[in-house]
């Protein structure tokens, strides 16, 4: 039998993705596997084209129009493919007939792959990269040279692997903002109509993955092109309202239980960054306290939020340490696989009581191997 | 609290899709909500790097290459998009460099939907189209005169919107044959191995909306282009073993608890067929029966075993008998918004005895209104 216990178990995930989901998010999932009261159904058998899908779509919109502030120049969309379709879809369909250069900032290694992927689509130009300092910062406004020309600006606003996060908007107000939010997405106030496009997989704050939200600025698509193949072009989700060809029904239900969850349960995205403020900060500030037993990544100005990423004296340390965490039932510790180490990933469904136990762990482990 | 005859319940999904799943499949799943127990944590918040999701993915691809009798020359996939981004990817690649037309049936909406997305990225001929019988039935081939030359066949082998579906492999065996699968994969045995490139989304028979599975022989992509999106390249996902990016890791492992259940607890494809059989001749034998009350679309020849479509003498006795059957507890039985009618989708979660009850309930409405 399931006991709820196991359920409250997944708050100890700290993994970078697919992460937690809130533990009453979890229990109403259970309950739609079996049925959805409204409809005597499965979630799993429900029809895309239902009047409770389409009910389902118009209130996930809806919470995530009213999480962010959005105007009703702004379409909300739920798209497959992951960041990495966005990756392309987003130079397919703004660079078509312009031969100036889109600028990117390369951050870290998901705007690596955000770069890789549109150079195959389009004309871009790298205007900073944080290579030379093996991404342990991010450049201050100032240090940027951009374009007012550029058909877009791009940047990453969280980089999941190293552990960076932007402090507020990057670029110019006057060329279009695209930002891949993935993995800050509703994690705190973002000034969303600054910017003319933002898309964020689920798997991080928002729910499964399978499902990636396209928040984008109506006037951004009027000179797109008409020719792309039906599901790379943003027009054919708008007009169909996400249902174009069957959408993950599932997934779109899970983000929908997640912004009622963000909403009605935590008070909306200042509440939310404001719990994301302390468990940050008690993590930070055990590493910095630490005497250099846990070393952390990222410069302490650059430190993101979401994602604590640090090292220990030496690869066999670290071993030890995510053996032990694993053992004392904290999950998905081990750093990216591109660089190693550790990762305390602290997306809004890891509670604050989790991010204390795993800082006692911290400290007891400390005291043990220093 | 959720009782196991709710669970019960969606064996009278008759929906066209996403459709029913089988019992043990649901409740397998309830369970993974909360904790998948080799892992500890919930199926929402593993990781698709973990050891455990290879193992998922690997599995589910062996049980696929077993049902099907795939040898080593096929590699099998789990992409997003649907049956649509197939539409686009499989032109994509094969019509690269190439200026002979690829063939295809107009066999109904469904195939209609993939010429016309196909129509965008190549040269392509239709060489049948059943439009001007309103898709009542198929061609035989002897009636396709078909080029040795074009660079690939397509069909669609079962109809899902008109309930039409070819009795056996169709086209040149000298010509790679591609075959939308989607509402009849696994439902049969169907001589996979003719087939150069077979891909079937999950909402029937496989699993939950969300992924899509591609079954393609390796010398087939032998001079695919090396430019397009990295997601719609063949290549970027054989090389990751289908976690190129974020794959959909919830619905792959139903997919993997689908297809278990069609190795194990049903015993294969062949012995699925037969149940099939057994479903559509229960329904059939009593639209035949019904002196004209009851009035199949399709050709008796051309009958899809998943998808049986039919008329009632007027639009207000159709509506009369789904909002009697909504109310007797079967579900998802009104036809396809593009032609209306009746749709009783028999996909292989729905069982025998829900056949069965959907019958009687058909003689009794039929004694209550003719």
């Amino acid at each position: 039998m399931i006991e709820p216990a196991m359920i409250a178990a997944n708050s100890r995930n700290f993994s970078g993705g697919p992460g937690a989901l809130p533990e009453s998010v979890l229990q109403q999932i259970q309950q739609a596997i079996a049925v959805v009261p409204e409809t005597g159904l499965s979630i799993l058998g429900i029809s895309h084209r239902s009047a409770w899908f389409a009910d389902v779509v118009r209130e996930a919109e809806d919470n995530i129009r009213t999480l962010l502030g959005l105007g009703s120049d702004y379409h909300v969309l739920f798209l497959q493919g992951g960041a990495t379709q966005q990756f392309a879809m987003v130079p397919l369909t703004l660079l078509h007939n312009r031969s100036a250069a889109a600028e990117y900032i390369h951050g870290g290694y998901w705007s690596g792959k955000a770069i890789a992927e549109a150079s195959r689509s389009g004309n871009i130009k790298v205007v900073w990269s944080g290579a030379n300092d093996r991404f342990t910062r991010l450049p201050a406004a100032e240090e940027l040279q951009l374009s007012p020309d550029a058909p877009y600006f791009h940047y990453v606003s969280n980089e999941t692997v190293e552990g960076l996060q932007f402090r507020q908007p990057m670029g110019l107000d006057s060329v279009p903002r695209v930002c891949d939010m993935s993995s800050d997405f509703l994690s705190r106030p973002c000034e969303a109509e600054r910017f003319s496009l933002i898309y964020a997989h689920a798997q991080k704050n928002l729910g499964p993955a399978g499902v990636t939200v396209v928040v984008v600025r109506d006037s951004l698509l009027q000179n797109s092109p008409t020719d792309l193949p039906g599901f790379l072009d943003y027009h054919s989700h708008i007009k169909a309202h996400s249902n174009y060809n069957t959408p993950p029904v599932f997934a779109i239900y899970v983000v929908l239980l997640v912004t009622r969850w963000l909403l009605h349960d935590i008070g909306g995205v200042a509440a939310m960054a404001h719990i994301n403020q302390r468990k940050a900060e008690l993590l930070y500030g055990l590493l910095d306290q630490s005497e250099g037993f846990y070393r952390g990544h990222a410069r302490p100005a650059d430190r993101s939020l979401m994602n604590a990423v640090f090292n220990l004296a030496t690869p066999e340390l670290e071993q030890r340490f995510l053996s032990e965490a694993l053992t004392a039932g904290f999950h998905g510790l081990a750093g990216h696989r591109s660089i190693g180490g550790i990762r305390a990933s602290l997306y809004n469904a890891v509670t604050l009581a989790a991010v204390e136990e795993l800082a006692q762990f911290m400290t007891d482990f400390r005291a043990r191997h220093a």
